[in-house]
């Protein structure tokens, strides 16, 4: 029913998560409604991002070079080693600024329902990394949730060995949370987590 | 913070109306978790469909030739004209196969508003059509809302003077709505517009 040009965009939209075929009809019309300049700036980043973007060779961070601004960069503290699921959580983590060790991105989470397993996400890129360095904590901001569990305490397993301290993010109620919105695992934990107020 | 990849990418996403600053970096974040082959053909398409597609020299509906798969239809019934304000609007009645006549597509719709008047829509074309042929009926099937209803009349006073039909889609309740859900406006319409059961 519509031309090509917008058959095609709406395919293409439809690859994006949770895209369906309405709102990829929608955002093919605003295609054609933008300028000239905006659409072929979206194109060409679309291209440029995923030919530059590749991962970091030491914290497999998402970078434009080998190795990442962070890992290069010889004002981090080397005491620290904070392992995250996904890029995306060390943009979250440095944009509030309350941290300044490395990191470490794994390829996902442990999951029995997705089959992953702990050399799919390559654990042994983390391990021989912890060997090579002198971290004296590693904390685990893996999201908390049972694949999230089952990552941390595999690390937990393989680390008990070495002299080096495993610390995992707290997890209780967000601050200015209405109690009845929170749910029952968080709730739990709150409560088996709960500290004496000194 | 982020590479320049994904900047590029989250920018061009504010693009889109209504897409901010988190779902623009979601999005960019999907482009990098796409197969090359997808995010290659998505902004191909993109550029394509801006190149591609023109406004037919006929109706000023969405084409890539220059006169629409519409307008060149022998199989189209001569007698009606029913006129939309966006190419959009001509899909959605195709896609329901329940009119067979010639469509023609303002360029908006008249707003005081917005500043358009009668010549920024490009009504003269629309006038100089409906002169040159012989169209009985003229379906005005913009948006029932207050520049729905001004340029409905606007266009009405002016083909007052041809031997033509000048009607308006029916505005009511729609089918299988519930009555505490229906807007006052549209109510008072269902009223004004009540048909006697013969």
């Amino acid at each position: 029913m519509y031309p090509n040009g917008i058959n095609n965009l709406k395919e293409a939209f439809k690859f994006f998560p949770g895209i369906g075929e309405k709102t990829a009809v929608r955002m093919a019309f605003q295609i054609l409604d933008m300028d000239k300049d905006q659409s072929t700036f979206l194109a060409d980043a679309i291209k440029y991002a995923k030919e530059k973007t590749k991962r970091c060779k030491i914290c497999n961070h998402i970078s434009e070079d080998d190795i990442c601004s962070i890992c290069n960069s010889p004002t981090r503290n080397p005491d620290y080693l904070c392992i995250v699921g996904d890029p995306k959580d060390v943009f979250s983590i440095e944009e509030k600024g309350i941290y300044n060790g490395y990191y470490h991105v794994l390829s996902g989470l442990i999951s029995s329902s997705n089959n992953l397993n702990p050399e799919d996400i390559r654990l042994d890129k983390l391990i021989s990394r912890i060997e090579k360095n002198n971290f004296k904590e590693v904390i685990i901001a893996v999201k908390p949730c049972l694949e999230g569990e089952m990552t941390a305490l595999y690390i937990n397993n393989i680390l008990s060995g070495m002299n080096i301290t495993v610390s995992r993010l707290a997890s209780g109620i967000p601050n200015g949370a209405d109690m009845e919105y929170i749910d029952p695992i968080t709730l739990e934990r709150a409560f088996d987590n709960r500290r004496k107020i000194s």
